[in-house]
This record gives structure tokens, sequence and C-alpha cells, in this order.
């Protein structure tokens, strides 16, 4: 077995920590028991472990290939997706009136972690086409959703995202795509799009762009870009495929990691289709509006990727124990023969390391999925507002806080296997190169930060953290109350209490330094985003590894003699003592904001 | 130019941190001036960019292939490094008296970084040539050193260190290669190498390889180990080559970096020679007492791998400004037209989080050079003793720190370039993936960190870090004095001061747990021995950027308008915000061992 799903902390966060039972409950999905999830999360287990992750280094060592606009995919990767789309994975958490099935995004997020962890290139086409699935089902017309999202659901056609323009990255007021209106209410595309995922491949009939592009008229920046539909083959109205559209895969790029995933540049309007010159689009909701609808699929697909850094985490991690395992070398501290490297502190440390930042990072991603679902089903209106408000906060935090946390992951899973780590053929070394795209696309850590202090914490003047931050004292309350109560586990609880309590104030310095230095140096805010963005990170994790702790403790005192327990205990403990004390060191430098900005500018750099 | 050596802020370290004028005027350097010193310093910057520099890229794309034990090293290598020897660059460090230039390490500092950023996979070849000088230099016979060092100075033949075996890479007690005496009292080597640096390859007429194996009645374990010349070709008396030895490369490991350099499996006694079955081999000084030679030549490596970082590093951050000053992308905070992304402050924040490091690192390096000459040059023995002890204490420290510190700044120059930096034709990813190799060779960065831990901080009983501390202490006394006298800098001053002095205490609490429950708790001291070694690294490199700061804030209030010196008061700023109070957590951590350990076993891994 190449990889094996965590299914036992899968679960255990799902219950503990992401309120499985009470999304469950929620009005829509009644229908889901707790052991139809549980064979749900089994099946996907079973189907990825067999079908994607033994791909995973093929798709790495022998990559997508580009010939005169064909690409040819990792052999294997077709089937792959055959056998995924058979089994309905695409479809799992759309809505079941159009064709999905309807399972909460709290499974959804497991699902989409088991496959990244499996294949993080294989997995880019379906998270790609999710994100194209949810955006024609919240804003295309009743004929494009009828026409589009069936044969998507279904996984005989994929989906792309075609924002990326040379002059266009993270500051799309630059697109300059052209969409010329046509006497049958379509539009003619032109323009040069580049680091589409999986733009082009062979793995699927049809593959839906879903293009940003400015109309003849539209006004300058981000006010005048509009979203268009536009198919590889033209779709006839019963779904038929027909000619060619005027779409043209120029190159594929030679990357860092991700081999198996096809980034391509695509060229609109070459006049290479069999439908003259310029692609032929249907615009998606109303004009101008573009970036708005953009934003839909752009935020499933922040926390899609957020996902990603756990997925290749968990993968980096398990290989590290493998490796740790089995490799003897050096006596222990306590002198004798040599023994396996697990037993050396420093080994252990790094282990526990990976582990904490990984199931902390999963638990923190889950609890968000299920604040997801509640703010959609949630029966009362106020709720569904203050868990969507809630949502949007946890977004950039997942996003930027989980890809930031994959490179140290990956980086200590080399270090682990020491010198063998930096030989291609361990495997280690992939994981390294593959999660160094992941603080970079759907929008950088940067993008994260400020779209997590502008719209996240200014915006509100910091509600959302207000609202937050009682609860994170509520648990550090019950850790001191249980700690208060002895045992054999008084002083982890303590300490965690302790470093959970200051965390929290870490947080709130940090806050009050951006809500009051916004009006007057905004500079010296956003110098501190990232550092902000980061400390939110380690604290909203540190705060589920504290509850996690506190149902692990709970168990084992009742007698649950279960390995796992103690083990969560241990990473628990870990977290607190290794991970916290930086959100102190992160605030000290959001603070120091004002003092600095005087000595940055783009003439000193 | 693919790079410029950073001639000022290297002279600026040299002149205001390192001593140099100090180490001029010690016994053996009276001949050099500081204009002489200048002189070189230019020459070797523009060898190094024009020879080089540009077979950087050539070396990654490109890399050494093995045909049939025959290692073909990337076009160009051969003749640069004909013209490396021919220039005499070699022999810099060396004692004129056996051949070299016998100029201080501080320069020998120098011209490692220039070469090394130049092309890291190149100077692998010097880098290891340099230690097997050292060691045949301390430690080998006259007639050894007559018939090797002249060849290997002149850089007609080079040098490589073989160590590891297959179950022997950090615990040398496992080493298995054997050697058996001769009548002629020469020895008959066999076994397998592997990782050997430049173990074969077309760039000089021999190679001199260094290995350690295991005479027929040697003990077990590391006190078993005999140290062996091997060369390639045998050499006459009149040191002419022979007939080819005994030692085999039988293929090279695919890595992750440094393509260029060629990381060879040696087969010695596989009978493919013209000398009979097993490698003739040189016992280098008494039987049973190779790894303390092998010290010697690993001390030499480790310093320079630690200067590979810095290399890396400058490399890197010199790509990132050139970006961040070329890409246009995105509107100021104060809105407008788009700007070069250093405008932006997250990408100021990384390019300034990278020259802090980098700067920090080649400050704390230079300045370990500086006492490294005086330890081999003072007149006086005491003074002699005290600076070895500090010199000793500051390797393991420059190694772990300035190659940890490397992996961030090379990750960050892939982050500044955006999506660009994932593409491998940027070349941001090249430096990314061949940093990753230098926390782990010449020891790993745990390796590092039991050296300081052990041998640096327990065996003294902590007595050069409480020499060390007033130093650091009266830097603080200086920048608060400076500050109370007003002026333009004083908040800035009085900010680096604070971190500064919290950062001792962060050494202090540390070295404070170390000595105390080292014998109670070995395992709570050992879990936080690499902590322990980064946290030393961050407030010995901060105390550097602090006298840099003192230096510039004075040559800028005496009326010098160089922007080098805002930029350098700018970097130190923002060392003392952003890097300092890392310190903080990482003392946290170390001394929270003894609540942690119960947590952490083999078993629970």
């Amino acid at each position: 077995m190449t990889y094996r799903v965590p299914t036992q902390d899968i679960r255990f966060a799902l219950q503990e920590l992401a309120d499985l039972p009470g999304v469950l409950e929620l009005p829509g999905f009644e229908d889901f028991s707790a052991e139809l999830i549980d064979a749900i999360i089994d099946e996907n287990a079973r189907f990825v472990e067999q079908e994607v992750a033994p791909l995973n280094r093929a798709g790495d060592q022998n990559g997508a290939k580009w010939n005169d606009g064909v690409v040819t995919t990792t052999p294997g990767f077709k089937k792959a997706f055959e056998e995924f789309a058979k089994a309905g994975w695409q479809g799992l958490q759309h809505e079941a009136e159009l064709g999905g099935q309807g399972l909460p995004k709290l499974i959804g997020a497991v699902a989409c972690e088991n496959i990244n962890a499996a294949n993080l290139a294989f997995s880019l086409c379906p998270l790609l086409t999710d994100g194209v699935i949810e955006a024609v089902s919240m804003v295309g017309s009743d004929e494009q959703k009828a026409r589009f999202l069936p044969p998507l659901m279904e996984g005989r056609w994929t989906g792309t995202m075609n924002l990326t323009e040379p002059q266009a990255g993270s500051d799309l007021a630059q697109v300059a795509s052209r969409a010329v209106p046509q006497d049958d209410g379509s539009y003619r595309i032109s323009g040069q799009k580049i680091f589409i995922t999986y733009g082009e491949h062979d793995m699927a009939e049809n593959i839906v762009h879903l293009v940003l592009a400015r109309t003849p008229d539209a006004p300058a920046g981000v006010k005048g870009i509009s979203l268009f539909i536009v198919p590889k083959f033209m779709v006839g109205e019963d779904g038929s495929l027909g000619a060619r559209n005027d779409v043209w895969c120029a190159s594929l790029e030679h990357k860092l990691g991700i081999h198996g995933s096809p980034t391509a540049v695509l060229l609109y309007g070459s006049g290479k289709g069999d439908v003259g010159e310029g692609a032929i689009g249907y615009l998606v909701g109303q004009e101008n509006e573009g970036l708005k609808y953009m934003f839909i699929m752009m935020n499933a697909a922040r926390y899609a990727v957020g996902v990603q850094g756990i997925a290749v985490a968990e993968r980096a991690l398990q290989q590290a124990i493998e490796y740790a395992n089995d490799r003897v070398q050096g006596a222990p501290l306590t002198g004798g023969k040599a023994v396996s490297i697990a037993h050396h502190p420093d080994v252990q440390r790094m282990v526990v390391q990976m582990r904490a930042l990984t199931e902390g990072s999963r638990a923190l991603a889950y609890f968000a999925a299920g604040v997801n679902d509640k703010a959609r089903h949630s029966a009362d209106e106020n709720a569904r507002k203050r868990y969507q408000a809630l949502y949007e906060f946890l977004v950039p935090v997942v996003k930027g806080f989980s890809t930031e946390m994959s490179l140290e992951v990956t980086s200590l899973g080399v270090q682990v296997h020491g010198g063998m780590g930096f030989i291609e053929e361990t495997g280690a070394a992939q994981h390294y190169r593959d999660s160094r795209i992941l603080p970079i696309y759907e929008g950088t850590t940067a993008i994260q930060a400020n779209d997590f202090i502008g719209r996240k914490v200014l915006r509100d003047a910091g509600a959302v953290i207000q609202g937050l931050a009682p609860e994170l004292v509520a648990t550090v309350a019950k850790l001191r109350e249980r700690a208060a109560q002895g045992g054999e586990h008084q002083a982890a609880l303590g300490l965690i209490a302790d470093r959970l309590e200051a965390g929290v104030k870490s947080v709130e310095r940090a806050a009050m330094f951006t809500l009051m230095n916004a009006q007057k140096d905004l500079s010296a805010v956003f110098l501190g985003s990232v550092p902000f963005l980061m400390l939110s990170g380690y604290v909203l994790t540190g705060w589920q590894m504290a509850r996690a702790a506190l149902a692990a403790e709970k168990a084992l005192s009742e007698g649950n003699q279960d390995p796992f327990l103690r083990r969560k205990l241990s990473t628990s403990v870990f977290f607190a003592s290794h991970l916290l004390p930086r959100a102190g060191a992160l605030a000290q430098s959001v603070a120091d904001g004002v003092e600095l900005t005087p000595y940055l500018s783009a003439e000193l750099l």
C-alpha cells in the first residue's frame, strides 16, 4: 500500500471537533445516517488507496506530454478518472436537484483530502471541475445548468478556470482577453491564458473552460470583467459533441512539481478550431460581473487548496514514519546497540511536529467545512449569517496556513530521511516539490492575508474575532478545570491551557494593532498581514488540538486503551509547546509594524 | 550578469564586524596589506561572475552523466575548473610552506561564499578538495604531504571524503569497509561507499580519496576506524600517474538538486582496476585514529557548508529583488496605477526577510572565520585557546543555522516570483532544490545540535556562553546609549536593543534548562537540541545585525549618504522585529522539554 487513508483521525476530527452529528441533523441532510457516512468514508478510502495512490510516482516521473496541441496524461490517469467518474465521486457534495449527491461539505472535505493525498497532480482535475460545477450551479442559466452540469457531475467532462494572463496574475484588473458579442447571443473570445490547470488533456470527452474576458465597451479594471463558458467541443441541444472550438493548447509548463498535472498555455481565437476565428463562448450571468462569479469558484477552490496542503502533509508524514521505524542508525542516548531512528529525540521531534501541523490543520479545515454546512443549511437565518461570516473568516486561514505548513512538513519529511531524502527515488522529495505550488496558486499567501485583514477583520471591525475569542477562552477554562481534578495528564492539560491562553492574547494584540492603525498607517498593517494570518492559523489550529486533547484525555480517563488516544494527546501537548509559542513571536512582529515601515520602501529593496 | 558578488556588504562585514584589521595584524599575516586583500576580493568576484556563475543553470539542466564507470561533467565545468586552478584559488587559505598562499580563513570564507553563490554544484569539488588538503596538511606524513599536496593545491588533482556506507550514515560506528595491511606497508581496501561527492569526474587528472575503513583486528565501533589515502591513479615517486587503482564508480544518484555535482557510489576492491584485487591505500597517521582525523576535514567542511547556505541565499535574494523590481502587478495601497511588486508591503517583507537572514548569517560566519584566524595566529597561547573554544562553539551554529535559514530564503525566493517561481525556466526553483541538501550533508542539523549541546555547552558547563553573553549585553548597552542621544533612528535602535536583550535572556534560559536537566532527563534536553541551536543562531546573528546597525547609524549620523547604510539599518531593524522574536518561542519550546518527554516515544510515532 503506497498510501493509507488515516480514517481513525478523520473520524475523530469529524465526530469530536467538526460536529458531524450536528451537521447530519441539519435540514437537507436528514437522509444521511451516521452508518451511511461511515460506509462512504470507507469506500472512498478503498478507492483512492487502490486506484489513485499507486499512480503518484508515475505522474511525477512521467508527467503530461504536449504534442502539437494534444496533451497526453500519465499512463493510468485516464483509466483512474473513468473509475472516479463511474463511482460518482465528482458529484459527491453537489446539489442533489442538479444531479449531485448532496452530501455535506464536511464529507466532501474528507473525500477531497483523501484523493489529494493519494495523488495531488491527478486530483487537480476533479478539484477544478468542482469549482466549475459550483459556479454554473449558482449563477448559470437554467439552460446552461441543463447542458453542462450533468456531464460534469458524471465525470464525462471536466472544467477549468481561466483567469491568469501573462500581465495579469494576482492583479486581475489587467485581464485583457476580449469577448465580442455575436448576433446569436454568443460571444467570440480571443486572448491568451496561462497557468491553466488541466487546460488540455485526454481524460474526458470535453472540457468546459470558464474564462474571464472583457466585452468591447467594458469599463477598465476589475469592474469590466465578464465570465464566459467556452467548451472545447461545441455542444448540441441533445448534448452531443460537435465542432472543435477555437481554443488551442500552445504549450505546457515545465514545473518544479505536480508533473502529472498539465499546466497549459491556452490560445483563444488563434483560428485553429473548426468554428472560424474566435472561440465561441456563452456569457454566465450578467456582463461585467465576472469577477464576482469567479470568486464563487475561487472560494471553493481556495478551501480545497488548503485541504491539498493537509493531504500532501499527511502523505509526507506517513512516509517519514515508515522510514523512521525502518532505518537503524545510531545508539540510543542510554547507550547500547544501534536502534531505529524513531528512538532518537530529534527524529521524534520532527515526526511529531509534522503530525501536529497536519492533524491540527485537518481539524481546523473540517471545523470550517462543518461551519459551511451550517451556513447553508441551518433553519435559522441569523444562524446562517453568523456561520457564513465565520466560514468566510476561516477560508483564508485554512488556505494560507495549511499550505504554508505543508512546506514545513514536507521539508521535515525530507530531513527525517537524511541523505536518502535528497535522492529522488525515495519519494520524499516529490512531496517537497509538489507542495511548493500550494501557497501560490488560487491566491498567494499574501493575497489570502489581504483578504483576511481587509474583508474579514477590518470590514466588520473585528466582530468575528470578538465572537470567536470567548470560545477559545472557554476551552482554556475546560482544560484548567480538568487539570484541577488531577490525574496522569494534569501537567499536560495545564501546559496546553497556558499556551492557548497566550495564543488568544497574541491574536487579540494583533487584532487591536490592526484595527487601531488601519486609518493612520495602512502600510504598517499590511506589513504584518501574513504574520497575522499565520498567527491566527497557529492559534485556531492550536485550539482544535486543545479540544482534541480534552476529548482524548476524557476517553483515556474512562479506560479506553486505544493507542490512538495517547498519540493524540502527545500531538496536542507537542503543538502547545513547540507550535503555539510561535504565535507570540508573530504578534510581536505585527505590533512592530509602525516602527518598521519608515525603513521599508521599494527604493531600499 | 547572472550573479553579482555583494562586495560592499562583504567589505562591511569584514571591516565592521569580523575585525579584518585585527586579523591582518596577527603574526603570519603581516605581509597582507588591506590593499592587497581588496584586490584579491575584486579579482575573486570578477572570476566567479565571469567564469563560474554562467554555468549554474547548465549544471542543473545538464548534470553529470555516468557511463560504464566514467563520469562526464556538465560542458564548461572542466574548463572553469582549469581556470580556477590556474588562478591559484585552490591554495588560497592553505599554508604557504606547503604550497598554499597562506591567506586568513576570513578571506578564504569570502572566496568560498563567492564561488558557491556562483555555482553550488560546481564548488563542491574545490570545497571537498580543501578538506583533503587540510587533513593531509595536519596529519599526513611528510612523504604524503610532498606527494599529494602540491597537485591538490594546484588544482591538477581533486579530493573526496569517503565516510558513508549504506548502513553507516550519521552513525559512523557502522562503517564496515576493510583495510588489509600488505608487506610493503600499504593496505588493500575493499567495501562500498555511497554519497561520495565528485567521487568520479573528468575535471582533474587524478582524484585523492580519503577513506574510512577497518583493519582486520580493529575494535568495534568508532574506535576501530582508520583513515586511508586511496588515489584513483597510482602515483610514482616522481609524481607521475600510473596504474588505475581498484576504485570504481558504480553509479550516480538522481537527486533533487545540485545536479551538476556527481554523487557517486564507489566500489573499492571490485577488481576492476589494474592493480589486482583491492584498492591500494596508504594509512594516514595512526591506525584506529581515523575518526579524529576525519573530523579535521569535517569541521572545515561543516563551516564551508554553512557558507554554502549563505551563498545560495544571496543568489536567491538577488534574483528575487530583480523580479520584484521588474514585475508590474497591482495598484499600491494608496490607489492608482499598477506598480512594480517591490511597492507592496508583503513583497518588501519577504525580500527584507531574505536579506536579513542572508546578511546576518554572512556576518556571523565571517565573525567565526576571524575568530578561527585568531585561534591559530594569536601570539598569546591563552588567547589562542579562548578563540579556539569560541570557534568550535560557533561552527555547529554556522553550519546548522545558515543551512536551515537557506531553506527559508530560497522558499521566499520562489514565493516572491508567484506562479513564475514554480516554473523551472525562472531559476528560483533551482535554489529551492539545491539548498535542500545543505542541512543534511556534513552532519544533519540534529548532528550539529548534538555537537553543540554535548561538546560545546555541556562539556564546559556553559563556559563559552557565559563568556559571550556580556559582549551581547554590551552591544545592548551601546544601542541604548546611542538611542538616548536622540536622532532620527532613536526608536529603531531602541527596538533593536529590546529585542536583542530578550534574545540574550532566551539563550540563557535555554542554557540553564540544558545544564540543569542534563543529568536527570537527557531526552528532554536533546528534544530541545535543534530548537536551542536555532535559537542561538537567531541571537548570535541578531547580535551581528545589531552591531551592523550601530556602525551604519554612526556613519549616517556623520553625514555619509550611501544608500547602503540606510538599507543596512533597514535590514537590522527588520531582523530585530521579525526574526529575533523567534528566539523567545524557541526558548519556550526548549524549556517545555520535561513536560513533553512522557508523551514522546518510538512506539507513539
